[in-house]
């Protein structure tokens, strides 16, 4: 009796999958143990590797909890975070601000500030500037009352999530809206780059594939206005390092701003939205 | 600007695991990589299916304990485990035994028992039967004082390990020798089909999908001899249930065997071994 192949394995697997009653499962599994099966007879793994991933999975689960999501982060540091975003919303962006990763640190319900108010409310030295910019459709005519959703990190690296003893729970975020002009502006600190969480096992696949932890500086920000499709994207600062190697791969030209001195000698950070109309 | 496509992102990831030290990590992180993206593009993942990903695999991993593995299980599933077999052993079969997966309930140091003696050390009413046959090089010639550590499940589906209040530690499983004309011989009770553990998230996958848990019946044999490839394998009874459905894909049509009356009305199950000369 000759031995089954490789491609009639997967052939009996996918024909199993079948009868899964939602198409859409059907047709995700079916292509997952299709590609899943290809990883494994192009590298040949081995029983011994077969087993080192079981155990990376598992330790990668077992890594979660209510603030931890390992898994989001094995996902971010493999490409797939962007990718999906980049599937979803690549369709978005002609003449629309491109969007990037929602990262795991945004915390819905900010406090609303004023036009021009900052929103520092803890100094541990951090380079004082002004953000400011104009949203707009994809034409270029001014939106108002667009809503912008800031947040970021603080000068020591973190956000205000992850020290819950040391920053108050709102620094360094807020809810602004756009004027009659669609003008909006906002009072900060430059954003610092920081290591992503690397203390389990994605830290040590970082490690061992040769790979920083660190995300370049940025703000988070999400953009949206009544009748136009949102966006949550990133400005990265010009003159951060590893703008070139973004550990989670969020980094995109079109997000790049300077930070410089206005006339008045304050840093100033200029950076425009627009939206597309919502079709 | 122009936007990032999926195969410029998916090469930028692939590029950054280029400085991966081990070679042989780089290649299987890339090739992973690749089929992993190739996945999500095929199927054009959304957001909220991303999100269901992440949470079904760190509920997976966070099953896991001592005594449960789920990520063997969904890749038993999957049909990975078998698959890897495949690959690791295929090129072993010419003229012997056929492998299969080892399974979760393998326990090492098994009672060594006599010529024909019984594993059975609890009784809950299987059908008694004898198992024999001949262990042999793949030229038909005997090999003696090969070494059959077998295992197997009782008549109520649980294996002693599933069962430490129950059945005897020992029950249905023990090492035997062949004699110098290469014959073996043991009692037993027929195997039974049963349900792989599915109460967690893979038992829900299977219901998504329209699928049993079952494993058709069997009994686990490890092979091995001196100078020869030891294999891992199983015997199936040719009356059960799920042979064309097994749940995780491990049967091969040569490992099939009929449980037949003997002159003196013994019911008797007879499988031979032949093992390949280790080069």
């Amino acid at each position: 009796m000759e031995p089954m192949s490789a491609e009639q394995l997967t052939a009996e697997v996918v024909d199993r999958l079948d009868g899964t009653p939602n198409p859409r499962l059907r047709e995700v599994m079916q292509s997952l143990v299709r590609h899943l099966h290809a990883f494994a007879v192009e590298v040949s793994i081995t029983d011994e590797e077969w087993m080192q991933g079981i155990a990376f999975l598992t330790a990668t689960g077992q890594k979660c909890d209510d603030v931890r999501q390992e898994f989001i982060l094995l996902s971010d540091t493999l490409g797939l975070s962007s990718l999906v975003d980049l599937i979803n919303h690549a369709g978005d962006v002609p003449g629309a601000t491109e969007p990037t990763i929602l990262g795991p640190f945004y915390v819905p319900n900010s406090p609303e500030r004023a036009f021009g108010a900052s929103m520092v409310e803890f100094d541990d030295g951090g380079e004082q500037t002004i953000v400011r910019g104009t949203v707009t459709d994809v034409a270029g005519n001014p939106i108002a009352g667009a809503m912008l959703d800031i947040w970021q990190n603080s000068a020591n690296g973190f956000y205000a999530v992850q020290q819950p003893d040391v920053q108050p729970a709102t620094n360094l975020r807020g809810i602004f809206r756009s004027q009659a002009d669609g003008t909006y502006e906002f009072r900060t600190v430059r954003p610092q780059p920081y290591p992503i969480p690397d203390d389990g096992p994605v830290g040590q696949l970082l490690r061992d594939t040769n790979r920083h932890p660190f995300r370049a500086a940025h703000l988070h920000v999400k953009v949206s206005a009544p009748g136009f499709v949102g966006t949550t994207t990133h400005v990265f600062d010009a003159e951060s390092a590893y703008l070139d190697s973004d550990t989670v791969f969020g980094v995109k030209g079109s997000l790049i701003r300077s930070f410089l001195p206005d006339a008045d000698g304050e840093l100033v950070c200029a950076m425009d939205f627009a939206l597309r109309a919502d079709s």
